[in-house]
């Protein structure tokens, strides 16, 4: 039996190749993949072959929001069994080093992360991966909400790392899939209200359907005088979006920056200092899997808006594409088996 | 216009009278008051005339869970109109020493506490009070709801005394109110599953109507071997509750004693010591009443479940003995003006 | 008996006049003027006439670094006597407000703060200051350490907003007397070693002299590679200086930039995000007294080599441009009364 | 060469022998042990048998205080070299777990530990242990020193459990050498003032020769009315002590347990919940040796005058018994190799 990958040889390409599954050893499992979630980083490797200073320089399987089911186990693993519904934590830590025993296995210098060269990723029919990576998911739970574990991740963390309390004032930039999770992580966990902005109507009326309030970007112009936030969490990358959202802040305002702007940050922090700002940069997560899962179980957050658009493998660059292609779209997730 | 009051001349005594309601001055209101929750501490007062070492010696009028609307206010208000819907905190605090300072404004030595002795609480047609101790409310928002959000500001405070962390899983000993309302906070925080033990079948229906996992208090004999919560949130004040929870936690975890005990508690701290256990106190709450106001605006927390009875003023005395005559009950509400 | 002051009629300008000095009222207090640093936002208000958003529009006097004897209390005093010396903290809350009930008064936007338009500072023999402002210090400690216990109270603050923990490696970036002093709290608080940075040999030097590693600034290019750090307190406000220090950050890094610079700050956020630093803006301090107080009178802290200079209140204009005019200098202290 | 232990064949019986020697494989490193200082534990193991639910069943090597120099090291080492001076963390855990990975390893229910049945410790005259469990010391440090990082670790982690913050008053009860050494740590981390209390005039000598003020254990009867206190550890034991101390604490106190009765411990939770205290279990440490070797090589801790016997390995009875037999003794230290 063939196992199909999606192999990018070279940024721009995309081949649909039978990879070698070998036998599962150690704590190792085969996961059938069920569903993958298109990430910005998978187009920017598609699209120009890097992402800073991670450069894809041979093929790479891309895709690491994903989930799936176990179809073999290898003889040490302990906590899955065939059969279960998982979802895929994409980082293997070294768990040896100062940082993984510290708590933040996240920032370990060998962690290994899907479709992160040089790891392939999990476009792919059957990937083989650490026992500890896969959290079993419940039967009312799809494979396509369980692949959002990942992104809806990001937005825990990124709750956390702004430190956010029940009753905060809760301000989301960019409505993107990242914007969407996070303002939903912010109201789970007792924000006493959110506010999503961006540039895009159809993103906004997204966030609108959700509940939420929205506001357009660009309509406040940034400096003193609207400060109506306690938490900010921004998730557009766009160049002026930290400046403009940290003026909205008030005192012992606390930011989490989740979008990566491409360039430098100008930020006018000796007029910001007055209100005492916390600003909390963002390197994906740690520990947010079970949290994840339980959010999405009980329906506090609800990814299914999220999905717009469903490719198969073989169609895998038009979904790489989807966001330049159609404007009025969020997330795209390949169905690798079909 | 007469102003009605249930008066309690001395314990066990309930009379209504007429008291004086003059002009509000500085920053007081007048709050025509439409809904008063009975806590356990109002029948304490009434059955046996103190709660440690606060003891009635004197006439005082009972009732700090309360809500209702704005009909005067005084020469210097700022924040507050006349026609407000408001929910009310019940202290008032210096302002001025190191506590209310460091921000724990409720542990004030001179804290003014409705229907606490010596003062009077909220068991009056028309309350006057400092317009800082009102939180509007959305139009959307019963005035029930409203006075609720005293009880459900211990449960939010109980949840941050406990360093509660998405993700938690907790276990909430006692279902009365104060317990079902922790129980929803803790949820509505982001705890991963939330499990609630009474003795009270009646209780844990209702528990389980709500959505809780439910077990019954006793089945698990206090010992190690059974740890499955990251959070104790103690609501009962049974004697032994205290320590059987903390045998229910796992490594680092974290518990919120809110339930009173009548005796000494006895640990066995020596042996849950391995576990690093950390045990907060509670006293009542600060900070909260936006949380609260929020959470139930929201449908985050419904609190119409705990409203089981409801009396008119004429009707305090029966309000108070309720718990006592009706074991399958949960909250009384009465309504001062009808 | 006059009552002299350093009166700045305009910026540039210093006139010492006979101020009015009336009995104290309420819960005043009457200080003799023992001690006044001159800080960099003296020297500001006197060479150019305002700070950011701080404009010097009418007559002033200066000087917010104090401490003294108290001479003349109102009747309202309650914690201060005749005789006591006292370190004075310089700003006056509200305490009324949300900030200042939520334990951070220093936020407050009434504060009313010593020698910052409108308000007059300490340049003055005699001050008229609420009780609450001061601080009995013991026999031991100096009037010049008490006033100095204000920059000092920038530095505990600053490590309070890096939350540094015991055993952190620090880096200050600026050794001037706030940078100094930060470095010196760090070591009293735990730190496990503490690198001072600056460009003047002069300052380095007295850094080396309290027993601190130095480096000259700028021998290490910004960018990654010298990772050697938990904690950055930048104290330079040099425009590079922020960036310079977050590269040196190590994961997990936490920064507080207490320095302003006086343009804009740009970071390269998407280069360090993979190290999740937190960046913590400061505003002076809160409850800092005892702590600074407690740190000196044990010699934990040694202001001692920060003072170079010393001058008579009719000096004040030298005082206020000494580090123009004499690059090797640190500190100026002017002596109201001789 | 021989390699002599003082082996414990059962409780109550000390014999040197000679025990194999292999070379190291692995991370494995060969340290000749320098000093091992007696704790309380070995006492127990030595006197009863048993601690708690770990009971000494067969052979036994005791001693878990110590340092050395490093003789050999395995083939894939890399930290250490020959000839090292180090001290040594005596628990090795798995690195696997959740406990490990959430950043308490010392709660890892598979921590293998020295001298904790069934592992054997260090009063050997050359120990095979991991690579990680040691950390260099500086030329200037003391190989008593070094072994008492053990123990200083101890009230490290107690002034972290406690939330020890700059400017706290601390109150620590029991001058044993852990209380001396926490005493020390509260003021090396920036305590305002440290009082210790203990029953032993010889230990408040020690306690007062460190510069510490000192209380006599049961002059002030427990009770309210004498809140002095922000943090208090407990670090005796005695039955009575834990309670004593919290009425000490003021609103908002916090409290680490470090000594552990032998019998479940009475509080008066429900009088003491007015002053919303916080209790902390504390079972040993994680991460402190960088510090605790920081603290010492600085001279901020001393733990000089800790040390009152020294016996030679032959001597290990003598020195096990030591507080008994000899009540104004402090630490005892072994020294395996003459």
């Amino acid at each position: 039996m063939p196992n199909l990958a999606a192999v990018m040889p070279e940024f721009g390409t995309i081949e649909v190749r039978d990879v070698p599954l070998s036998e599962p050893t150690g704590r190792d499992v085969v996961v059938n993949v069920k569903a993958v979630g298109v990430c910005g980083s998978d187009t920017a490797y598609y699209t120009v072959g890097y992402i800073g200073d991670w450069v894809v320089d041979g093929p790479i399987i891309l895709g690491h929001e994903t989930a799936g089911q176990v179809v073999a186990i290898g003889p040490d693993v302990e906590s899955i069994a065939v059969g279960d519904r998982v979802a895929i934590e994409p980082g293997t830590p070294c768990r040896d080093c100062e940082d993984c025993l510290a708590g933040r296995y996240h920032l370990c210098a060998d962690l290994e992360f899907l479709a992160t060269p040089p790891y392939d990723g999990a476009l792919v029919q059957n990937l083989v991966i650490d026992e500890r990576n896969l959290f079993v998911i419940p039967d009312s739970m799809s494979y396509e909400a369980a692949a959002l574990c990942e992104p809806l991740s990001v937005g825990i963390w990124a709750c956390r790392r702004a430190g956010l309390q029940p009753g905060d004032r809760v301000r989301v930039t960019g409505a993107g899939p990242v914007g969407i999770l996070a303002a939903q992580v912010a109201r789970a966990l007792g924000a006493a209200d959110v506010v999503v902005s961006d540039i895009s109507d159809f993103r906004l009326g997204i966030a609108a359907d959700l509940g939420f309030q929205t506001e357009k970007a660009g309509e406040v112009e940034p400096g003193p005088g609207h400060e109506d936030a306690d938490v900010l969490l921004e998730c557009s990358g766009a160049p002026d979006a930290l400046a403009t959202g940290l003026w909205r802040l008030r005192n012992g305002g606390r930011a989490a920056m989740v979008g990566l702007p491409k360039q430098d940050v100008s930020l006018p922090l000796s007029r910001l200092n007055v209100k005492e700002i916390t600003l909390s940069l963002v390197n994906r997560y740690a520990h947010t899997w079970p949290t994840a899962i339980a959010l999405v179980a009980s329906g506090r957050v609800d990814v299914g808006p999220l999905v717009t658009h469903r490719f198969a493998l073989e169609e895998t660059a038009d979904a790489l594409t989807l966001a330049s292609r159609i404007p009025d779209s969020m997330k795209a997730i390949i169905l690798p088996n079909g």
